[in-house]
């Protein structure tokens, strides 16, 4: 197997862009990726997708995109796995590098949720959730996090100040990222008072739709030094199902999919959670984000939020989590989600994060769940020495 | 690079399944697959589906066919390219074996459009064309093959008995094909009698729309013989964009994705043209199968539909075609249609073809359009030898 690297990276900022299309933002994302290290032409483009058939009536995006970017005849894929599609998008990519096939590959992440009215989000958005028995309820995303809250508080004794903090955390982040939707910080009282979306949860516990497009070039790690921009190493990937209807997990406050991926993504990669300088995770709610660092192994059980709370999730602190804003206020573009939080990884293991840089960045791990919470998606990521 | 082989195949009938569900085809095919190789477990699960967000509202489908096979824990992706769906997964599958990460990796191509109206359906399909210029104008799949036909017999002068032999040449073999949806046999009259659908294509010169589920089981071929499944290798796969918008094209009867992929699939085979036995082509209409006839080198331009005429597309004649019904009469599941080419290519080069067994078959290529007609994907099998 060939070793890979990423050698661009590019992204739009995350908003509402009224006057641009879907392809739009994912060319824009992928002119600068291809910029970055100095190349118009790749043997493959993947494309992560979430919302597209149901929002723009779109599919066909593999081959949508690649004649956006005049690029005939090249590999194309596109792949849908909720808010992981990004990330499994990648995977595709890093394993045709890694057979030998192709040696030069581009990975696109885009969603586009502005086209569509609220309601028709939402019905796309729980399309990633098992229609006929859970769907069909009526219930959505957000209410059933809500039913996660009161049980994490519950089973651990956690307050909701503490929960709290990982929003705050993700806000204070965000204000340095000039590609994130929310730029503005929070405090705890602020996320108390904000209006309840779904009791007990409140506005700024959760992430929200945004329009966005994220974009990584893959190449062997051996021929890196062909191109222009400084390469991280894909040290190892790997996805997993877990329970796809939630309530017929043993455990509701941990994500066996999470866990089943961690496992085998850390083994390939050659790493322990020991390891990990920082990570991304996914905070569709804080107390999703937080159930999913317990479940990577970097934080005990019922432990998380007092990690949050304690400033430990900071830049500064002993687990620099969701370093650019996360999905609560970097914002949350669905398919392109996940590719984001490479990106951001990639800034940082790169030193090119600004203030918010996490110093001596060797390792960095990017988790994305699609669904509820039905499948997870891993990717490790290796700073390549200068 | 690893080699790559098929060691398990299984499929559904095409048909209307009012008492099935998407997910109970894909399992139906899934467990046949598995069963011919003698395994109940994978490392990794591929989907291809094109329609089942929009025809049932499902997406995440990677993570819920994985929950109905009981498969937590493995890699999971799904793939959407139109028709080309299942290839594409097929194609993924491949170069994660290929990589030599995955040693056992099963691929599903499924969709259901009974699930909905036709008007729904002919939506879902329409998704796969560009939505702002074309789709926007109200104009079909259907009408869009019909401009096609005119062109096409205006350019070669070529009468519509001979562009009819193409369907039934793919009826008659559909007869001998417990699987297809069509086995009854027919006529050119009887096609030239058939009601107009958009002028001058006859309802018995295209494709309609099918439930079905395909799937097909992957390992090194180094390791097949582990299994109880006959092998076929995977010799080369490819796919590629070529005109996104068919009014763009500089030539509209010759699909440039074909092109493109067949040039790049033939060489990672180590084959050319000449060396095909049998093919498998998209007739989604019968002037588009013959257009992809051409396209693949296999016959000359405008020439293709006296080959047809001629019969020499019959499982007998010089140049086997559809042998077990194609688009036209085995039927076309969408997302799972491009998988069934690879499970009849796989019989064939077993020698279980029963009544359409092509004698001395031993290279089959199935080349299979999404969209209209913006992307194509090809993939060579190759006899191992006994």
């Amino acid at each position: 197997m060939r070793r890979v690297a990423i050698i661009g990276v590019g992204c739009t900022k995350v908003g509402e862009f009224w006057s641009k299309s879907l392809r739009e933002l994912a060319v824009e994302a992928c002119w600068k990726a291809m910029d970055e290290a100095g190349i118009s032409r790749v043997e493959a483009l993947y494309v992560g997708s979430s919302l597209s058939q149901l929002v723009q009536g779109q599919g066909n995006l593999g081959a949508l995109i690649a004649d956006s970017l005049n690029l005939q005849g090249v590999e194309v894929s596109s792949v849908e796995a909720s808010d992981a599609s990004g990330a499994l998008a990648l995977h595709q990519a890093y394993r045709a590098i890694a057979s030998g096939e192709i040696s030069l590959a581009l990975v696109v992440g885009v969603d586009k949720p502005s086209d569509a009215s609220s309601s028709e989000t939402s019905k796309a958005l729980m399309a990633s959730v098992e229609q006929e028995y859970v769907a069909y309820t009526g219930v959505n995303l957000r209410g059933l996090a809500a039913l996660l809250h009161r049980l994490y508080r519950e089973k651990y004794g956690v307050s909701h100040e503490d929960l709290a903090a990982m929003a705050v955390n993700s806000h204070l982040h965000a204000s340095n990222n000039p590609y994130a939707q929310y730029r503005n910080k929070i405090t705890v009282e602020q996320v108390l008072k904000s209006p309840v979306v779904a009791d007990p949860i409140r506005l700024l516990e959760v992430s929200s739709p945004g329009d966005g497009a994220s974009a990584v070039l893959l190449c062997p790690l051996e021929e890196a030094g062909k191109y222009s921009g400084r390469p991280v190493e894909v040290a190892g990937v790997a996805s997993a199902p877990g329970d796809f209807i939630l309530t017929e997990a043993e455990d509701l406050v941990s994500f066996k999919a999470t866990r089943l991926a961690a496992e085998k993504a850390f083994k390939r990669a050659g790493i322990t959670a020991r390891d990990i300088d920082l990570v991304e995770v996914h905070d569709s709610a804080d107390v999703v984000g937080l159930i999913c660092l317990e479940d990577l192994g970097l934080a005990r059980r019922g432990e998380a939020a007092k990690l949050a709370s304690a400033g430990e999730l900071n830049v500064k602190g002993s687990l620099p989590t969701n370093t650019m804003g996360g999905l609560k206020a970097r914002g949350n573009p669905a398919g392109a989600t996940s590719l984001y939080q490479i990106v951001e990884l990639c800034w940082q293991l790169r030193g090119e994060a600004g203030l918010n840089q996490v110093s001596r960045a060797r390792i960095g791990v990017a988790q994305s769940l699609g669904g509820l919470y039905s499948l997870a998606a891993i990717t490790v990521l290796r700073r390549v020495e200068a």
